[in-house]
């Protein structure tokens, strides 16, 4: 099995049809083109080395080796310390970005030249992404430059296996309180990583239980080495998420109060010890003082004496901290409207700005409330001026239907990194903030919530592969188009046929916005079953404690946002944002309801009710998915078995679900409202 | 500690404070009124056997020395095989129905005279109890023969130690897959059980999961047969849950149809070696095609066929089999508003009248939903003229406040009993069916759903245990009225100061009302949290597949069960009680939602709109929470500290949820029907 060379043993454990699924864009299948062979084999008969080579230039030889010997059942020869006048040279420019690289091709020979080992892997995973797109290489002169310097992914795995929001099987890192020892997987996943660009991760849950605080420990260590060195040959730097208690969870103090000596003692000590077991590791990932996390608040602290005590620990071994902004009341009385969680995050947050460590970076979520279909954009990002911030999204489907559903999340992303926050006047763009631009940041970039698990496709939903792959390209380049992303994934994935690439364009295209059709209308969000997140129930976060409403009435629905007689959150908003939210006017249809409670019959720019808005949405998005479904079966003869038969079996659930939205959301608003629809459809 | 000389190992376990609570209604308190003690005395100093002694007897013996010792400080001599000219006498007369006893007292002899050795225990219990409440003995003439030959628990104990709407801690049959080796906990449950009068149970959960599979099996008969020879001791017999697709489910065989000669010889073969080992046990309990559970369906067989076919396997053996009758569609279309769950139980089984062996039983829940606050009585409950039946009540508090919530039980099932089914005429009441009188059934008797669990009061809830004590007494004498068993249980439990009885009185009496006041009103049910039923969701169960809606929008609420209009099911019904249901006019107030969809401007009986008696009920509920706690507050100095803080720990719980039930309710039906409460008060 040269073809997947990396796994030879899941290739004992999967049959052939699963390796496919499993083989996800990295197919390499052979090329059948004669004319493309005559074309592109100059460049990959011989490859040399003409660089000091490293277990990251190691991989990318093997990279090179297993794509041309699938594709053009060619042996690259490989000629180390030299140059070859035909085919490929690897190299090293270190006045280049750490990341960058540049693809210089005469007729016959290709020089990548990198800013280092990982900028030489980029490189090779990028050719070998123009072979499989059949793109020519003559003449080719490419300079790439990643936008985000730390390009991250967060796991929520625990211990006990599970993986909390998981959707895609358990937890190839751990099962049973251990380390899975076979880690095979994990090399294939850091693979799989570094083909997109991603160059950072943390491997467990934020949610940091008794057995994880161990992490730290010698319980441990010597896993988290063995797993930190994996990631490290594929240029990718681990990072553990820590318990913000482990002083007092580990019995050694009875507190955890980031003044306290005792607790700076320890934290030195323990990042001292972990740094001299595991020196490539890139530092705590901490959820504090959220959801029933313990943190700075339990002891009267702010959250920059808690980040700062963590910061100074893992500072002499160049160690980061990374602390989440997810810090909400969740408790909240439902009664109490004043009360706004959308408000959280810039409350607890801007105030503090310019007090955290240089080592110290924010970790934010996209928007105010929790990875819904529709939300605005964070307001807190643009508003941190002296203070490094990760912006975070969630590629786990979490509250998009859980990879059952096929929704594609680059354009939704994409409208979040081209959002202008006039921070800094106008065209002050989330993507140029994040990025670190904007405020001159030592440290930044863009990390998510992972979709993968140990199913044999990784991501549950085949179709939901394309979020982790466009989540790497996207954040490496967010000029790149939704569109361009998809296109690059479906001929790498599934091949050239034109009415294929054609096909799935018209599926994944359309399918962000099908799911806002059929579940929560007008940026209202919720909606959902409390706990697991799936499926409608339109009152379950209602009469809740989670800060989650939607406040409908036999009259109206929305949330009154605004600074005039709401919850003042628009005001956290630069001026020309404020405005556009605050004004019925100029807000924009698809935000109406989460920034005002308007009348059921209130007119929006759509020239339609926001009734009939609900209506006619949620029948569209059922026929979305109906097209979907109709698209997917015209390719039964083009895609092979299991793959069809897998996402066909999700969209047909796909569609019983949407049907339950429709119809439990339409019931729910003919109920309250009185209202008909106008096209007299049926509602129960 | 003789005062509880059955629980020695316990007394090491649990701290004097805690056995307060653990004796629940066995407290033999020392009687400090010496008048009283010298009027007792005479019939104290002996104890003559004129009987053959069993295990049972030597139980009976026990008791009586553990209660005098306790309550007199006297070492009653025992005489066996003789008599005594003062004291206590005891007879057996085989002329008596097995369970029945006779007490006649002299001035300073009294002969308990008994229909069994079962009957023997009874009797002391009662003299007992006698003498807890105070009473005289002098003269005594009681003639007790329980109405229902069988009085049965059923425990939904789990072999991981978990209980399956478990409200009072772990199992105390069994923990991590195995049963408990310690089996004090065993005796001393089977000693308060047979103080009231149990003498059947189950031990297992009616959803027989893998692992309680194999209690028909060499791996747990043994500790089978250890577990029922305790129960048999205290007179009780004891049965198993088992799983219908057993043979399946083991790996015997690949079908579990009950017409298979496979299967029939399977059972036959399996009941054969269960009897061996265990002679003493009753036979099976059955959950089949219900929720999920396999059933004689799966092969296209009615259930008399399936039950039937176990009937014959254990018949040889003196074997019974329970057959629960709790039998619907659990995958419910919520927008199909022609089928009705309530009618499930009625058109499953009434036509299967006749077509049981004679040592089959069904078992019918009270109402034809599930345990709701408020049920009408089940409409199959008198139209089996040929069937052996059980009446199944739950004791657990499911739907009731989860053992959290204050609620007595008793005049609840006392409606249930008196209610008048006209299936022979007028007077037909449910009481007289299920005893078996009506029908003249060879096996008949009333089955529930035990509230008890390891915790220290055995039922979480200190006045829990009024349920549990109540439950018992009421099925040996459904005359008894609610006031007479919660006095009886006050005394034995408190004491006689007459401030405590009438305080705790004036708590429990009115508890039921209360927590129908502040949950779902007028009979419409549900309206809970899904799954774990606790706390209110109003659209919880509105559009799931469970069969459990209430229809609300924003003009009316309630199901149309009636013939002329709805799904039919008033028609189950003996003509007086269709009609009464059928018609708005006649259907009482407290089922009007169950029955009739009306509009909120519909005019009770009581005068009030529906939906100012729903604002009323609401704020009504919390009221007399609040009551219930200054009544408990105010025993500050007549209870003992552990239980009074326990108590008051839930009483403080209860109010707050009482709290959320009546805001959320209200809030839910102001928002939908606009009209605002006739007193102003608060709505959300």
């Amino acid at each position: 099995m040269e073809k997947f060379r990396a796994s030879e043993r899941l290739v004992d454990q999967l049959s052939e049809e699963k390796l496919t699924s499993y083989r996800a864009w990295l197919q390499y299948e052979q090329i059948e083109n004669q004319d493309y062979v005559s074309k592109i084999k100059p460049f990959v008969q011989h490859v040399a080395v003409d660089l000091a080579c490293d277990e990251i230039i190691d991989n990318a030889l093997i990279e090179w080796q297993t794509g041309l010997s699938s594709m053009f059942q060619i042996n690259a020869s490989i000629i180390k310390d030299g140059s070859v006048d035909k085919g490929l040279v690897l190299k090293l420019d270190q006045d280049y970005q750490e990341d960058a690289y540049v693809l210089r091709a005469s007729d016959d020979q290709l020089i990548l030249t990198g800013g280092s080992s990982r900028a030489i892997l980029y490189g090779v995973f990028h050719i070998l992404r123009l072979i499989q797109r059949r793109a020519l290489l003559a003449g080719l002169s490419i300079k790439e430059t990643p936008k985000n310097k730390i390009r991250m992914i967060n796991h929520w795995d625990d211990m006990n296996g599970s993986v909390e929001r998981g959707y895609a099987g358990k937890s190839f890192f751990f099962d049973d309180y251990q380390f899975i020892k076979d880690r095979q997987r994990v090399y294939d996943y850091a693979r799989l990583l570094s083909s997109v660009g991603i160059n950072a991760l943390t491997i467990n849950n934020v949610n940091v239980h008794r057995i994880e605080t161990e992490l730290v420990t010698d319980t441990f260590l010597s896993d988290v080495k063995q797993t930190s060195d994996i990631f490290n040959q594929y240029g990718i730097t681990m990072y553990l998420s820590i318990n913000y208690a482990a002083p007092v969870e580990l019995g050694v103090l009875t507190t955890a109060d980031p003044l306290d000596e005792d607790v700076i003692a320890f934290w030195g000590k323990t990042a001292k010890h972990v740094y001299d077991v595991v020196p490539n590791l890139g530092g705590f990932l901490v959820k504090a003082d959220s959801e029933n996390r313990p943190g700075p608040f339990t002891y009267g602290r702010d959250h920059a004496q808690g980040a700062n005590m963590l910061g100074k620990a893992v500072e002499p071994y160049g160690g980061k901290v990374i602390w989440r902004c997810f810090v909400y009341n969740n408790k909240q009385d439902w009664r109490d409207r004043k009360t706004d969680r959308a408000r959280a995050a810039y409350d607890h947050f801007k105030p503090l700005d310019g007090e955290f460590n240089d080592n110290v970076i924010l970790q934010i979520k996209n928007g105010p409330m929790d990875f819904q279909v529709r939300e605005p954009v964070s307001p807190l990002i643009g508003e941190l001026e002296n203070t490094n911030q990760f912006l975070e999204f969630q590629i786990a489907q979490e509250y998009l239907g859980q990879q059952r559903h096929l929704v594609y999340l680059i354009p939704q992303w994409k409208e979040v990194l081209e959002f202008d926050t006039y921070a800094k006047g106008e065209n002050t763009k989330v993507k140029d903030i994040v990025s670190g631009e904007v405020f001159d940041n030592k440290i930044a970039g863009i990390v998510a919530v992972t979709n993968v698990g140990i199913d044999y496709n990784w991501t549950g939903h085949t179709i939901a592969q394309l979020n982790f792959y466009g989540y790497g390209r996207l954040i490496w380049n967010p000029d790149l188009t939704s569109e361009e992303i998809a296109l690059e994934w479906i001929k790498q994935t599934f091949g050239h046929d034109p009415k294929t690439i054609e096909t799935i364009m018209k599926m994944v295209m359309p399918s962000w916005e099908a799911y806002e059709n059929y579940t929560s209308p007008l940026g209202i969000g919720w909606m959902v079953n409390v706990s697991h997140h799936y499926g409608p129930n339109i009152d379950g976060y209602e009469y809740d404690m989670w800060g989650t409403y939607h406040f409908a009435d036999r009259n109206g629905i929305g949330v009154d946002r605004t600074i005039a007689t709401g919850t003042g959150y628009t005001g956290q908003y630069h001026a020309e944002n404020r405005d556009l939210y605050e004004s019925i006017e100029t807000c924009p249809d698809e935000l109406l309801l989460f920034f005002h409670h308007v009348p059921y019959t209130h007119v929006l720019k759509s020239g339609k009710t926001v009734i009939q808005h609900i209506y006619d949405t949620h029948h569209k998005g059922v026929e979305q998915v109906e097209e979907m479904i109709a698209n997917w079966d015209s390719l039964a003869d083009k895609v092979d078995e299991r793959r069809h038969q897998d996402v066909k079996e999700r969209l047909s659930h796909q569609l019983w679900s949407a049907k339950e939205w429709r119809d439990t959301i339409n019931s729910y608003f003919y109920r309250k409202s009185g209202i008909a629809d106008e096209q007299n459809r049926k509602i129960y």
